[in-house]
């Protein structure tokens, strides 16, 4: 779709982006061979639906079940498959860590030792969080920078922590430190190419001072890292589209993930209601919004069917106030399927309304998988909602004469 | 579909490509939330999508609302994004003007400029048709040939006029003149690549020559270049699919167009039913022959609902005189949709009927979006038409064993 960027106009119209993380499910035995969707009341997304097309939405390919940084930078209209986000990246932008262009970020764990040298615990006996919090302070204290690269400790939950190396000429090609099996030594971060041989001195630097720094410890002796990324280059959403956009959620990685797309992203809060307020005051001034609700996966994830259900029944509930600051063209959609069968993301297509006053001839008048199924959309790639909002907002000039 | 010329198979089947410019259409709010289609009375339309299979087919790509060019390419089985069609080779094709495979083809306007050399009206007032024909008539007796190179002058409406530079080494790599704002200077035709260095002398010594000639106009008293374009480079029509090829159309553009694909484009008249004429006297000689109608995307331009009804009840009134010749394969689509409710061309996919004895199971028994959508084809490229009527003529082998 590179085509859309010389189509790009300028108008007034804006464009709501409603993501229910996790909404699509599939038939439970349990509850009628209902899906979440269907067993839900949900009269105002109905509403919704009657007048809007609809479709399904695949985020990534058939067959693909998606995280949730694939998943939205789909929905977003970039390739997913093309620009990875790694684990590293994906890790600082959950605890909320603005990560800089030239970042290397990190997963790491603390483990267990051995006299040997050997790993004992790759986790370090899960230590509480509080310790480990402890521990990655005293680091932080005592290892800020090395060669003149800073060193950046965040703690994470239990053994866990996060990493960032800030600095010129980084790399994030060498080779990880965890031996992935207890009972085998760590494994030097060697460089997987020239370029990354500054970094790979870093790193070595840095776990021997580490080393010495943890030696007293009795779980916590050692740490492991792993998943070693550098931010996805990516043109700004607001370049891509030409849109003032600005992205409301409650759940720290979504907020990082669109302030790497470079939208605004303002801490509102910590639930749903909190998001909706913010929309209510600050969305009138933006092309573009994109709104986050979370508890639908979290429900799916827990493989709770009925918290699922009634956690649709809460955003339909809360549809008439979102959509009382009337935008032009509306997407309600799921980033990924989080079925409660299943208890986790999947591969199935997200049900995906999309009204604008000239969307299309639809005869869908309920939001559930099966009815989007048979919708004026069809069954379609996630990364083509964008070019369609923008179609049906009028924001795209015609191609070719 | 590289693979297809490799499958290619004569035999004495026929195919007919019905195209309705502009056809499809969205629920119109004043007209029952019904489209064109839905409101129109279409027996003869409904009788052929019973006995064929229906569904989608989309120009270009979701969200993208195509020209003419690219929507018609795209019918053809021209990959429209690679096959770009410049805009002087369009206005060349609208006038009737038979381009050759070298020329350089050029918009031109008259405008006015004033005694500071800045660009005062790029209109030159909207001087009348009858008026630019003579000036157009005094440039060309005066400026036949400049280095060498062949300058063709064809008048427009209005204050446009087309140029077409024929001769060897040229290229449409140049600046375009046109400031695009009044109260600037226009600008020079410099090359964009060494290879258009040529092309561009000639431009600056034909400017040159032509304000002089123009200097005692009142209000074109100079001229601004844009849309340099060279004829597409694509494989003939005939010889991409094996078929001997008729183009029936009244309309210029779509005969320029066709003749640049190499089908035979017969002018015929200047109506449909002279183009329906003429498909009942020579459509028996050709394997392929497309036939093109007008009026419904005129309407639909205009954002007359009830005349793009009215234009769609007399094609429907036309078609058992058209299918008298009975083809064996018959295709009945748009090339883009033209919704009387957004008054110009549109994203929406295109209801398509396809119908030969063997085109598959199908349960839809109208021709309007809606049931086309439900249709046995679903929704796919209209690149795919032409593979898909291929085979349905049973003119394409098996692909490997």
């Amino acid at each position: 779709m590179e085509i859309l960027r010389d189509l790009l106009k300028e108008n007034k119209t804006r464009i709501l982006f409603l993501v229910a993380d996790g909404i699509g499910g599939v038939p439970h035995p349990d509850y009628g061979n209902k899906t979440e969707l269907e067993y839900a009341k949900t009269p105002n997304l109905d509403e919704l639906a009657a007048r809007s097309v609809t479709g399904l939405t695949i985020p990534v390919d058939h067959g693909i079940t998606p995280g949730s940084g694939p998943a939205h930078l789909s929905l977003f209209g970039y390739d997913p498959v093309k620009h990875n986000i790694g684990r590293g990246v994906l890790e600082a932008l959950g605890i909320g860590f603005k990560l800089e262009k030239n970042d290397v970020a990190i997963r790491g764990n603390f483990c267990t030792l051995g006299p040997d040298g050997l790993v004992l615990d790759r986790r370090a006996g899960r230590i509480p969080t509080e310790e480990s919090g402890e521990i990655v302070k005293k680091l932080q204290e005592a290892i800020k920078e090395i060669d003149g690269v800073q060193i950046i400790w965040r703690p994470g939950k239990e053994h866990r922590f996060v990493l960032v190396l800030r600095g010129e000429g980084l790399s994030d090609r060498v080779v990880e430190t965890d031996p992935q099996k207890e009972g085998k030594p760590p494994v030097e971060p060697e460089p997987l190419e020239e370029d990354a041989r500054k970094t790979s001195e870093v790193l070595k630097k840095l776990i021997s001072r580490a080393k010495e720094i943890l030696k007293d410890e009795k779980k916590a002796n050692f740490i492991l890292l792993r998943g070693y990324a550098k931010p996805p280059e990516l043109v700004p959403f607001p370049e891509k589209y030409g849109l003032k956009s600005l992205s409301l959620a409650y759940y720290p990685m979504y907020k990082g993930l669109t302030r790497l797309l470079g939208m605004d992203t303002p801490d509102v809060g910590d639930s749903f209601e909190d998001v909706i307020k913010a929309y209510r005051e600050m969305g009138g001034e933006y092309d573009y919004v994109y709104l986050h609700y979370k508890d639908t996966d979290k429900a799916g994830e827990d493989g709770d069917f009925l918290k699922k259900v009634d956690r649709i029944e809460n955003l339909d509930r809360h549809l008439p106030e979102i959509l009382g600051l009337k935008p032009d063209v509306i997407v309600v959609t799921g980033d990924h399927s989080t079925p409660s069968l299943l208890a986790g993301h999947s591969w199935h297509p997200n049900p995906t309304i999309l009204y604008s006053p000239h969307a299309g001839a639809d005869d869908v008048h309920i939001y559930t998988e099966r009815a989007c199924k048979r919708g004026y959309l069809g069954i379609i790639p996630a990364m083509k909602l964008m070019p369609l909002a923008l179609a049906n907002a009028l924001r795209l000039k015609k191609f070719g004469a």
